[in-house]
């Protein structure tokens, strides 16, 4: 790989370039974004080594395009970047849901849907941006691939490879597994953070309310800082997933609000009991792992 | 202050002896608990300096009792205290919540219920049992203390000295007032949390779904691992609380709902966006203080 093209340098995507430069990898990268501020940041910052508007230039001899940009960018990413395309230029994105993305990548690259490989790296911050990028944020992190049968292999290969190189661990799987998957453990809890904060600011007396929180509300709301716009995103791009997990949950509440309404105490200590050996299950697994 | 005598050596009692030792205190620190092992590991950890199971002995000449075991055992242990306190001595717990530990201590006390003063420090950790306990646990944490325009102002000062003298900052407020706020950024959450850890490890694929959640879920899901009987005791103490809490969260959650059936990408942002905000500016002014 000689050129790889970002399209949005922000966290996840100078984050992929600190991380190539660290590994002493030869690659040219080139930045673009709709922010020209953002763009001079990152090239002050030695993120990037060109950053440019100019689509044409970008793609041209790219070995790599990476979309990195947010979600609902990535049709008006793929439609501009489509003209420039060779029968080799593999094309990669970063988004936190696969679906929609594999449905306007098809839609969009027609014949060249070969060439495009979905990707998730999950890895993140409560920062976004490129001056929250850092070159050790994928370490030993999951990257999901979601490749189709009609996936060129060597394009699956080489994108693979990228996020190899990123230090991260790479699995593949169906866009549906993986929209699934995460709608569970990732954009539920967002949304379940979102809304408890919502609920607290909304009080007359949230200032007393959040004088009192303390590390369990720190953290339990950590998320509930994150970058609304790309939660916007991806809520509406993975709403069908995200409707049936809210309403799992909704009856996961329902329960425990009849527990609590009939003072069932061994009802509600076995669900916390469950809950906590699960919980300490996975975070010992998860030290051992990492 | 000469003698301290703590019911419950876990992470709570524990701390609060550790810190006045750190704080070259020459109060000496009798542990009264249920476990003999547990005591024993105080001792020998040189958390207590007397361990005992007699509470006749223990109580003698006590100048405060700190009763810092599950608040279910509560009761209890102020109908076993109550015929050897004298008109000094002070009394004090721990308990998460407050209105139902003033209504027993009433109950109990009668005429010496003006030297109960109810307590609450906002510390905690993932874990409990002395063990865990540390002597840097309230330093610069809030303890609020719900005094009764019965309660003894002099026990009140006392108590107030006590965690003082462990680092801690003192507010006082009603108990109806404590239990309403600490619903809304504590009880609530801590059951969200169980809440969304037990329908997911209930599933078939619990363990896909364990495999791919990342520091989102970790944080999220951290009080989830909390202790499963001392929040079942909150739960049922802080019932009528908790179950507005849980209603009103309820509601807030439908209104997401409709927001993400109705693709309704402008107030799914403005609903993210404020909540973004508020945890944000919260974090911040955290920061500042702590």
């Amino acid at each position: 790989m000689k050129k790889l093209v970002i399209f949005g340098v922000g966290l996840i995507g100078g984050s992929v370039a600190l991380a190539l430069k660290k590994a002493k990898h030869t690659v040219q990268i080139i930045g673009v974004g709709r922010s020209a501020d953002s763009l001079q940041t990152a090239l002050d910052l030695g993120v990037i080594d060109v950053a440019t508007s100019d689509v044409t230039t970008a793609v041209r001899d790219a070995d790599i395009i990476l979309i990195a940009a947010p979600v609902a960018q990535t049709p008006a990413i793929l439609a501009a970047i489509k003209p420039h395309l060779t029968v080799s230029t593999v094309i990669t994105d970063a988004g936190s849901t696969k679906g929609d993305v594999l449905r306007c990548a098809k839609e969009i690259l027609g014949a060249q849907f070969n060439q495009f490989v979905g990707g998730h790296p999950i890895a993140g911050a409560e920062k976004s941006g490129v001056t929250a990028a850092m070159a050790d944020l994928y370490i030993n992190k999951n990257i999901v691939l979601t490749p189709t049968p009609a996936t060129d292999t060597q394009a699956l290969q080489r994108v693979k490879a990228l996020w190899q190189a990123c230090g991260a661990n790479v699995s593949e799987m169906s866009a549906a597994t993986h929209d699934g998957i995460f709608a569970a453990v990732s954009h539920l809890p967002h949304l379940l953070a979102f809304a408890l904060v919502d609920d607290i600011a909304s009080r007359p007396n949230a200032e007393q309310l959040f004088g009192f929180a303390a590390s369990g509300f720190r953290d339990f709301t950590r998320i509930a800082g994150s970058h609304p716009e790309m939660w916007r995103d991806i809520s509406l791009a993975n709403r069908t997933a995200l409707l049936d997990e809210l309403d799992a949950y909704q009856q996961e509440l329902k329960h425990l609000q009849k527990l609590l309404q009939s003072e069932d105490g061994e009802g509600l200590e076995a669900l916390f009991k469950r809950a906590s050996i699960a919980r300490n299950n996975w975070g010992e697994s998860r030290k051992q792992t990492q």
